[in-house]
């Protein structure tokens, strides 16, 4: 389907319009200051010396252009001068930096000038791709068109270096995503260098003399030989999603069947139940077919918002609601966990398990010889993190929520997510009322098309349509009689079970209501969460809560107790009935440090 | 109670008589020709010079010493010429190597001449006191004094650096072990020197200038002021039975009372099932309490001994079965997992559970940039260590199994262990029959004391005993008429269910037999040992197994089958009857490499 523009289509209420607000209001200055406090905004002047203080990272620019990226859509629906101001200094030390070859980079002019295209893991291109899409954005968005010219001219850098001249030392990004970001550039300016660069990468990938790079990087196999999701989960879905992007555009069936097996891999023994992507903190990576540790997960934000972005790259190849499905767990669980309440702090590790007993530290008063504290994630959001790729693709990913919406195919219109929204593309359109996920009730009104498929969750198993429909890959598909479409969609709170093969999660079961999942704090329910079990026809009364936007759940639970017999007995520990607080998951720690549990034990 | 000596307890045949016959064919000589091939009885030379192959570590002295000790107990009621001439060999070296001060250390000879005594963390004193406590056993069962006078010539050394004359850099040691050497050392010789130096080490630890050092060593407080068992597991175990043993020689009362503190906290909040301690691989430490991660448990072989010493000082002090209990805990499963069933390979740390899909290694092909391997234990027993303490700790155990059987104090004879024996001390005798684990008939025939007091364990909730008796601290407490007592302990496997506040064991159970605990394994169920669960009064039958030495149990259980409704559904999995083979948890990883769990989830 033809995916509508982030432009075509207006929030107008709800869940993810607050949240859109909040990153307006709060989250885009509060990354900004973040940046310039820790020097990334200051590096761009390219000033920096040896010995100076803020010695700018190789992946500096790319935290900034996706600030920028982010920046561009929030000023092209609301000006705003001093947003303005910041992102047009940003671009003006872009041009006055460029090297006269088109080049640019911070950490290769200031730190390593002599390294340019040297050094394959050192985040070169990935930071090219980066600025690529904020100029995109800029250009698209905001008509500001000077960013766009320069990566223009650093893509014929490239271009020179990788393919024509081959006087790059290396032949593809050791951390893809300039091949998406050269797509964008490709659909924004329709110039088929862009297209050809995009080809070049992907198909030199994992190439015979490339394989030696290994699977941390998705470099084992050329891409069409891939079928399992390996290695670094970021760099896999920024990978993933170029391939999708680039058979949408080049109708290539091979890139297509490679990304449908890589899909299915992921999201069918990879991902975690709230769209989380990536088991091990080693190498930030994927593990083995159904290998989720929940406390030692790590589900970066950034690996469910790289999901989001491959899932509507599929979308855009093959009409099935999987995909959409897929971008609703992400969007509001592991993804939607990355960024606190008061939108001023982010996870980059996103646990399903938190223990605060198991964070335990031996340290001797004053003396540092260990630190012995197990290898866990971090336990509240921070501002700010040294690697700080997470907080700026939440600035740029939710202004972009209306290009998760709506799509169209011929006569067909499709809602994919259901949000308060206008649609206005052409002669197409399309009104759309929905206080989702708090309530079931959506009210569609389309204008323009014959039809209107609308994806009914593949979580729910009772559903109310007030037009007759008949299914399709998990949509509903109504003829349109100019009426308004109301759909009702039961969001009774219901156990969830993973695979058997999960062992991480077997004999126990989570609640989701709707399509969001719950976990246990220890602030409401005491520590040590693992005492607790429930009937998977476990009662529960919802709850209102402003703060958290969505209800929290009381449900009937049994606590162990123990028999007072000692650490290890042959009398059963008894249990007691008792009622249980569960709250969203993506609202867990914010109320201070505590325990927490998703995966809920059995009764 | 007075522990009897192991001189005069004869073990005659069964279980543990098979262990040390297995030992004394297989383990001793395994462990030298390793320690041999590693350069480690080479290194007595002191020819080692920069540059050279095998660089001595700072801990060679004590593996070496902890094999001769064992040697020793072996060569003591085997004579065997090739064995005399390693350890006189070894003893030649000592002397020859010796300075003329009377300090011995290999690595503080050759590597770092000029750095005796300056610094705490490189395992001086442990070294001295691995080869105190070998010169004990040489001199006591062997007769053959000469490396007692070698070491006590070093004590002086010692003695005038850290107490006359304090030239020392530091004051204790950063490893224990010479306390405890010591209190032997005194015992043996009668020498109150030695008894002067334990107590100085042991009262100096943790004082207010030292208390810097950290918890890690248990240096954080005065042991008198310690109720916590805190860091590196081993460290621990030796320094509370360095205290016990103490206390037994000098009646103090205030560190008997730490000493019951710091068992109550290890043995009723931090010990494993096993008798494992030590719940990670940082530090080889305790964390905090009823933390017992089952994969990554640490629980070091050489804790579980140490548990093992720390409970027989803790007997010889308090006429408590409890003691006995965890000794026979530990005797049966964490440490004997330690060794293979062929004796020549061994296991530093012995998890709980291991899944081998976790085993995941990430890697390039030909590429080692990153090993993206998660810490976990290893899953098959090596030959040897670079830090190889746990095998010769075998070495030395394996011999001295007669000093956990008896005790006495006035007229009674305390029964700790059930072992097919005799004693034969003065007047007082007794003659055990028992097949134990095997079977629970044990036929007792006590000689020359008016009462017997026979363990009952705590795990025995049904026992036949022939006599009238009465229960006193965990024992059944017998007026001897001169017959043959006759006890029978119901070996029934029953389920076992630990304190709820383990949060990983909550929900589950293991299976144990008298004292054995038993474990599911791969080979024999099949891969991802979590589907299955178990009723608490589950069926069961009872195989010999003579490879094991112990019966394997086939037990009725449930696998969880998929739905096939995809990775998360809210359609339960559906659950299907099955038998499950369990074996015995000291033989895990003896057939390959394989998944195993101890702790199974409750039906």
């Amino acid at each position: 389907m033809k995916i509508f523009d982030r432009a075509e289509v207006k929030l107008t209420s709800g869940y993810l319009f607050d949240k859109q607000e909040l990153n307006r209001r709060i989250t885009v200055d509060a990354v900004y200051d973040r940046f310039f406090d820790t020097g990334r905004i200051e590096a761009f002047k390219l000033g920096w010396k040896e010995g100076g203080e803020n010695k700018p990272h190789i992946f500096w620019d790319s935290d900034v252009a996706k600030w920028m990226e982010g920046a561009a859509y929030i000023l092209s629906e609301h000006p705003d001068a001093e947003l303005e101001a910041r992102i047009d200094a940003i671009v003006a030390d872009v041009k006055r930096g460029q090297h006269s070859d088109g080049y640019f980079n911070i950490y290769f002019t200031v730190v390593e000038p002599d390294g340019h295209f040297t050094n394959r893991d050192r985040h070169e291109l990935y930071c090219a791709g980066h600025l690529m899409e904020a100029a995109v954005a800029l250009d698209k968005y905001c008509h500001k068109g000077e960013l766009l010219e320069c990566m223009d001219k650093y893509a014929d850098c490239i271009y020179k270096a990788f393919i024509s001249e081959k006087t790059a030392k290396f032949s593809t990004p050791g951390h893809e995503e300039i091949e998406l970001a050269l797509v964008r550039m490709y659909c924004h300016t329709g110039k088929k260098k862009y297209l050809e660069m995009a080809e070049y990468f992907i198909n030199t990938r994992g190439a015979v003399d490339e394989q030696m790079k290994g699977s941390y990087d998705q470099s084992h196999l050329p891409v069409r030989e891939q079928s399992e999701v390996v290695g670094h989960a970021v760099r896999a879905m920024y990978l993933y999603t170029g391939m999708a992007k680039l058979a949408k555009e080049t109708g290539d069936k091979a890139l297509f069947e490679a990304c449908k097996r890589l899909w299915a891999d992921a999201t069918e023994k990879k991902m975690y139940v709230t769209g989380g992507l990536g088991s091990t903190y080693i190498g930030e990576a994927f593990t083995s077919a159904y290998d989720m540790p929940n406390d030692t997960a790590y589900t970066e934000t950034c690996a469910s918002i790289g999901l989001m972005f491959f899932a509507n790259a599929m979308l855009a190849l093959e009409n099935d609601a999987k995909y959409a499905d897929v971008i609703e767990r992400a969007m509001y669980n592991g993804m939607m966990s990355g960024l606190s309440l008061d939108g001023k702090a982010f996870f980059y590790e996103n646990p399903l398990e938190i223990s605060l007993s198991e964070h335990f530290s031996l340290e001797g008063a004053g003396r540092t010889f260990k630190v012995m504290k197990r290898k866990l994630p971090i336990t509240e959001r921070v501002e700010v993190f040294k690697c700080s790729c997470c907080p700026p693709n939440i600035v740029r990913l939710f202004p972009s929520f209306g290009e998760y919406i709506y799509g169209c195919e011929g006569d067909t219109l499709y809602v994919n997510q259901f949000v308060s929204s206008q649609l206005s593309s052409g002669d197409v359109g399309c009104v759309m009322t929905a206080d989702y996920p708090r309530s079931g009730s959506i009210s569609i009104t389309p204008e323009g098309v014959k039809r209107v498929a609308i994806r009914i969750p593949s979580w729910c198993k009772s559903f109310g349509l007030n037009k007759p429909y008949r299914e399709e890959k998990g949509y509903a598909v109504v003829e349109c009689d100019g009426s308004e479409i109301a759909l009702t969609l039961d969001m009774t709170p219901r156990a969830v079970w993973a695979d058997p093969r999960v062992r991480r999660d077997a004999g126990r079961l989570c609640i989701m209501r709707g399509p969001v999942v719950y976990c246990a704090e220890g602030v409401d329910n005491g520590e040590n969460l693992h005492r607790f079990s429930i009937d998977a026809d476990f009662g529960w009364t919802e709850k209102e809560n402003e703060a958290f936007g969505l209800p929290t759940l009381e449900i009937d639970a049994y606590e162990l107790k123990s028999t007072g017999d000692g650490l290890y007995t042959s009398s059963a520990p008894t249990k007691e009935k008792t009622r249980l607080t569960l709250i969203p998951y993506n609202c867990f720690a914010n109320r201070g440090e505590s325990d927490m549990l998703v995966w809920l034990r059995q009764n």
